[in-house]
């Protein structure tokens, strides 16, 4: 039985360089977008900013923002008062396994599980997310596998999978490096100013420049030989 | 590989019959128990209420609450503005699929995302969660082969999985009928009557006597030959 899909997709919308990237790359190809953000008790709401500021540049039909307290299960220098590393730095738990301390405890599981909730509600058949495998910083939850056993998953827990309609989840960067990211996004006009990736940003919102997030970016830019909008402290 | 698994557990708690069953179950296999419960959107506290107490009564090593706004993506009857259907009473939604409208969108998935979550903040190898395929009102996100995909997903989602370490689902209710659960937990010590199910309770808390959840639970007691203690309103 052939499934005709329509157009409508959830975004899942962080306000970085990937996500700024991945809502350009749908709406490009034609998706009616509907971006998702979360307040998940980060230590700032800088990220937040910048992920308004993408949708209004972008354009979407909708962009919500969804309050979750993931400090009340703490686990992440992201959210705990942990320390955020910087470069050339390891922390005990990247040292044993790998996986940097600023990984958030399933929160790739728990914001696709949201995004599922409102394309059921939305009757939107896809979901985007801007993982990747390549320069993915050791997160789980970044890798193709984990990515296609949540399609799966999703296909059995809601209605749509019941009623024989499907869902499918876009990861369009996912074998990108993160020069080739941006060279998309430039290609399709993203103005990456806008745009926030710091793990650990001063109070008036400019980058550190040192954590790995922000080295990530910078190399990023290089690669792709674009100069780099980003505001660093003390520049 | 033989994996030796700890004995520490998340048990999701709603406070109704089956969770509270659920859980007298992890205890009596001598799990060590986290109960965690979710603030979503609910239209009232009575819920939580209960399940406050349930953790009290059969007692956990730590009960958390999520705060998190389901309200925001809506879609059902137990977070929106549409009446709780009654007994008999037919909405198009149901008619069409088979799904009722107090079907909350993506509901299990987002509950077990932030199990999961908790579940390797703790580093416990097991979740465990009431759903029942028998008696499960058409819910998608109850059926077996739903929980089977989601334990796979978990193990490739998080750090345990990518440490060889492993994630257990434990769903001790799916194949039992609502009496089966009664009885099980009345030989467990369960005192039923703190616990809720209806989706429609009266402000003093008392249940309304003829949503389908508690129809389910009148039918259940008849049936296992238990004097309900629950008290439904005018009575």
């Amino acid at each position: 039985m052939e499934v005709k899909l329509n157009n409508k997709a959830v975004v899942l919308l962080s306000g970085g360089v990937d996500s700024a990237t991945t809502l350009a790359i749908a709406k490009s190809e034609g998706y009616e977008v509907y971006a998702m953000s979360f307040r998940y008790g980060q230590r700032h709401d800088v990220e937040l900013n910048a992920a308004q500021q993408v949708a209004n540049h972008l354009g979407v039909n909708q962009h919500i923002i969804m309050d979750i307290n993931l400090r009340a299960i703490g686990g992440s220098a992201l959210t705990d008062d942990i320390d955020v590393p910087k470069a050339g730095e390891k922390k005990d738990d990247t040292e044993e396994s790998g996986i940097p301390v600023t990984y958030v405890p399933a929160r790739n599981t728990i914001f696709l599980s949201f995004a599922l909730g409102w394309a059921e509600v939305l009757n939107a058949n896809h979901i985007f997310i801007g993982v990747n495998a390549i320069d993915y910083s050791g997160y789980p939850d970044c890798r193709p596998e984990f990515i296609e056993a949540f399609e799966m998953m999703a296909n059995l827990a809601t209605k749509a999978g019941v009623e024989g309609e499907s869902l499918q989840i876009h990861t369009p960067l996912i074998y990108l490096t993160k020069a080739q990211i941006i060279q998309t996004g430039i290609d399709l006009g993203v103005d990456y100013s806008i745009t926030h990736s710091c793990y650990d940003p001063a109070p008036d919102g400019s980058a550190c420049g040192e954590c790995d997030s922000c080295m990530l970016r910078k190399k990023g830019f290089a690669e792709a030989g674009v100069p780099d909008p980003t505001i660093y402290q003390g520049k």
